[in-house]
């Protein structure tokens, strides 16, 4: 069996991701993107479903261009190799960046980071990524608790914001350390907080979105030195975790 | 067999939900919502995965104790009749409410209608109708083209706020009349709209959001008075469509 079969399949697995330091982008999209990023691609699986559309074939002849090890497999076969529902014929590996908190360059003046406290969900998680690129975060900060932010749902859901900008997993010590070194307030989004309008925001701020039932750990709420809520119709609705961000992003925007 | 597997199982098709005015909800939490519901239940389907959790047997004891017919399958016959991932060993089957535009009993005053223009993943959907729910419009409305907001998952996603507010297909016509009778007006959402901020929101208004991909359609922008934008910080990135949603509305928001 060839080795970037092999080699797929098992990337399926955190451990694995995290031992090799590599990662998978499923879909034409998501791997267009990576393609047309300054990373570095290790290779690439396709099946005949890469030719059912204009825009797969002409990934296709761009990986190839590329000089990119790009391997035709059988439906079953890219099945078995792939995590995504839909994965339109085509995955690519490559390697994440070894980036750490502590390493990040933080820009001087207006800074805004977004932080996931145990998002659980690896659709959220990669949408969570996609918005705060969106809405102009330096960097997506994943606490332990949080679904591998390189897994392949969750690069697929960031269509590509992850070949952009930091996205990294870090420990509660290395967020503080980075937070009191670099002058960097952190915000929890919570439904008790302070109304989001009636505050004026830092030019240096972190915002916490929590797990999608349990919301913020106490240890996060620790280091926060305020909480903020959005304004809802209802107690009863509840807005889905990217979205609260969104908003949050939004109206907390330099 | 038993019938409630077979309708179960039927129901996966939006054609056997539309001629059978029917839909599944999935999973511990939507069974919840739906059963706490005045809507009149006509089944339910578990295995032994729902006795996995408390809350799953708790919801179990509820099921019995509301006289609604509940059958217990093997973890084989349940996911062939389930429709999303991990559904928790508990689906049930109710009547979707024949709602119509024309029907719809708007308030006087202010009022807020979120309209789907072609978005076509059930997820995203359902997200829309959750966001729209906990940001307080009054109705949710798919035109031609957008997933079925009945599907499993779509109601999945919507944790519940199918069953507290209107939620409708219908024909553009249909909602060009009830903006006029109702004095409503329209405002999309594109790129190159006016800045959000920078305008006042009319008491009265239904935003659309469109197509994932392809946005919003010809037809649909021809009935709007307006298309406004979010200041995003790069014009690569872009935002998912319910969060886009969730952050209009809330710029937006009476």
């Amino acid at each position: 069996m060839s080795q970037l079969l092999t080699l797929a399949r098992d990337l399926k697995r955190r451990k694995a991701r995290e031992r090799k330091g590599l990662f998978v982008a499923e879909g034409v999209r998501t791997v267009e993107e990576l393609v047309a990023s300054t990373w570095a691609v290790t290779g690439a699986l396709v099946s005949s479903a890469i030719r059912d559309t204009p825009r797969g074939a002409a990934l296709f002849a761009t990986l190839e261009a590329q000089g990119i090890e790009t391997l035709e497999v059988s439906e079953k076969e890219f099945e078995s190799a792939a995590d995504t529902e839909h994965p339109q014929g085509v995955l690519a590996i490559a390697k994440a960046p070894s980036a750490t908190l502590a390493g990040l360059d933080l820009p001087d003046g207006t800074v805004r980071l977004l932080v996931l406290d145990g998002v659980q969900d690896p659709g959220n998680a990669g949408t969570l990524v996609r918005t705060g690129a969106a809405l102009g975060v330096f960097a997506v900060v994943a606490l332990p608790g949080t679904a591998d932010l390189w897994s392949a749902k969750a690069i697929r859901s960031a269509v590509g914001a992850h070949f952009r900008r930091p996205v990294l997993h870090a420990e509660l010590e290395e967020l503080s350390s980075l937070l009191s070194d670099s002058n960097v307030e952190l915000w929890t989004t919570a439904g008790d907080g302070q109304p989001i309008d009636a505050i004026p925001a830092p030019q240096r701020l972190a915002i916490v979105v929590g797990n999608e039932g349990a919301g913020i750990t106490d240890a996060v709420r620790g280091l926060a030195s305020r909480s903020v809520a959005l304004s809802m119709s209802s107690g009863v609705e509840s807005l889905n975790v990217a979205v609260a961000a969104g908003i949050a992003l939004y109206a907390l925007r330099p």
